[in-house]
């Protein structure tokens, strides 16, 4: 079979559930668009000869039994959500690169000695309700109805209400997952790494940790004529100089630190007052939880230099720290055998996720891999998100003999 | 006559006109209160014995004629108007201090050999209508109807209507000014290097030109997870840089240069997004036009270096560009001279004004100079607003002294 047509076919077809007219999905969970594409994607299965398998709440599982050891099970797949006019690769190319996968393996191949099961994760993005990771929480039987019972939609509409006219309901059972042998996610990028040093294939090795400041720094409103230089507690000047410090350290650090000053507000915010306050964000990123955090400690450093310099009181907030997760060493290594086969030595790029995955999840329970592909100009959460085909076949090609080696292979 | 007992009199009376319940006054241009303060203000002028005069558009003189020389005037005020929830002081105490010191004057010495007249210029402050320096600009015939017939209020109401329901209207013939032969105004400093430094006085040599600019610097808006600090083109990084690397130039050239960084729009400003553009303010002012140039050069250098750097970018704005205004050095000299005499060499201090003043309209046409007195902690256009009282006391002491020195001596 042709992987690119195959391929094509299906990326065409399921665009269309929630497609938009420029193209781009909107495809939230437990709506019509959704539970279309999920039911279209069993029927799918089927045809294809999986056994399908949907969970309590809707993950949805296409399962070719194991000849040898139908209990060790080699899992692939992504999420099926997307944000509000997101792309139509964040998510469903993770499912449909599976699914073309193992349909070109039986077909060259035929049965498999492991069991291999395409993956449909219910939900990742958060999108329509406020809460992430329903479908590989659910997968570890992690959420449940406390999470959600109070949570409604934009519009209102409760999730239990949205979930059950979709058909589905809360875990009434616990998943079984010891089978799973290997955990296999494949996503797009999301950055634009690959696509600036010309490579195919991002073999992930682990999930950046994160930490999250909201950072207040209090000085005096003064007058910006009347006021000299010397008597001043500018806070803005304060966040000029912590923020022009700390990037010069995380660009000596290197990568992959990365930290980010996304959000600034200064108080009054206007042209003729000096500012006697500021609020503004620190988002920072590393693989090393170490070097995480002795980065944050140069942080507070950072801030109690200026801040005593600049006469300025200040308030750091750390409201989210998220430590890293490494990938299954043994299962980077797979991947980067069957990248270098297919794509060679110099085509793909051993790298960290600077995002958050499903695959966050499932590595703290099974063996777990992630790989990328390139997001042209690193554009993702956008309708505008796309790669090249080639590098998406590449891709399909990569996880086929990631596969076959896990499945096939004694 | 005691200067303190008469002033404090005057002070109580006149902040009764827009009076605010917690201290501080709201009176505007042409509004009930004003009409009363000005109204109240030719009555007290009358009963003091002098000769009162409103021009068309509300400035009112109030006038003592000189015996010898009664076509040389000396004129001593300030402006009537406040902001909203101002002080007490901004303005008024300049038209107070002068109807006190040449009260005291007229009881202690006679007639003066020069006229002498109490300016209370109708407006100053632009709070009500966007138009500001209505009263000195038509003391000088430079406002006219075209400058206002289209402007309201925040309430809809017409400048036209609320001037002709105050009993005003537009200019219907110049002012002639050519018997001035000195302006003196007196105002509250507004900042607190006085404060800071222990002086009672301060003897102004000018006011400081400024220069206005909104800066944008373009970037590109990425994932901060998963875009590299190498791929990144992150405005507010350049912001960073430029404010700090201005701020630590100004502090090196040093007073009276200032820079404001006061106003900083980045966007998206979110905590997890890279910003790609931010827009943001600066305002710099020097007493010295060759020096403020100079600093305006280091300006666009630093930007231009900055976005070139970091690979933005960028667009300046400069949308206000006013000069230095000097005051008159002979008469710097005399209030120096009558500082000297009344305070000490060691409590009045020679400075500029970092904010605007009728004087600066003035000082085009009449030889023209300012004093300033202290403001407690520097505030004002806030009921907070406030002065010792024997700074008061000694600000139309000095006064007193100048007018003496003018009006009395051959």
């Amino acid at each position: 079979m042709n992987i690119r047509s195959s391929f094509e076919a299906l990326d065409k077809q399921f665009t269309a559930y929630g497609g938009l007219e420029g193209g781009g999905i909107t495809r939230l969970l437990y709506s019509k668009e959704w539970t279309r594409a999920v039911n279209v994607l069993k029927e799918t299965l089927e045809e294809d000869g999986f056994t399908v398998n949907f969970d309590d709440i809707g993950n949805l599982t296409g399962r070719l039994e194991g000849s040898k050891y139908p209990d060790e099970t080699i899992v692939s797949g992504s999420h099926i959500d997307t944000v509000v006019e997101g792309g139509h690769l964040d998510g469903q190319y993770g499912i449909l690169a599976a699914l073309t996968a193992m349909k070109a393996l039986k077909e060259e191949h035929g049965q498999p000695l492991r069991s291999l099961e395409v993956l449909a994760l219910a939900e990742e993005e958060g999108s329509r309700f406020p809460f992430a990771f329903w479908g590989s929480k659910n997968f570890f039987n992690l959420a449940d109805e406390e999470d959600v019972k109070d949570i409604a939609d934009a519009e209102g509409i409760e999730f239990e209400r949205a979930m059950q006219d979709s058909g589905f309901n809360y875990r009434q059972q616990d998943n079984d997952f010891n089978n799973i042998k290997a955990f296999v996610e494949m996503h797009i990028e999301q950055g634009k790494v690959l696509e600036s040093e010309e490579k195919n294939i991002g073999v992930v090795n682990g999930i950046v940790g994160q930490k999250r400041y909201t950072v207040t720094l209090k000085g005096e409103a003064n007058h910006a004529g009347t006021t000299p230089m010397g008597l001043r507690n500018d806070a803005v000047v304060g966040f000029s100089q912590i923020a022009s410090q700390l990037t010069e350290r995380a660009r000596e650090i290197g990568d992959p630190l990365v930290v980010t000053f996304g959000r600034v507000d200064p108080v009054p915010n206007t042209v003729n007052v000096v500012p006697g306050e500021v609020v503004f964000s620190i988002d920072t990123r590393h693989i090393n939880q170490e070097a995480l955090n002795q980065y944050a400690e140069e942080i507070t450093q950072t801030i109690k230099n200026v801040a005593e310099k600049e006469g300025l009181e200040y308030d750091i907030d750390l409201w989210m720290d998220e430590a890293p997760v490494l990938m299954d060493e043994h299962l980077v290594e797979k991947i980067e055998e069957a990248a270098n086969e297919v794509v060679g030595e110099s085509k793909y790029k051993l790298m960290s996720s600077g995002a958050g995955h499903d695959s966050q999840i499932f590595a703290k329970y099974v063996p777990t891999a992630m790989m990328f592909v390139p997001s042209i100009n690193g554009i993702s959460h956008n309708v505008e998100e796309e790669t090249d085909v080639e590098d998406l076949v590449k891709g399909i090609e990569v996880l086929k003999q990631v596969l076959y080696e896990l499945a096939y292979k004694e």
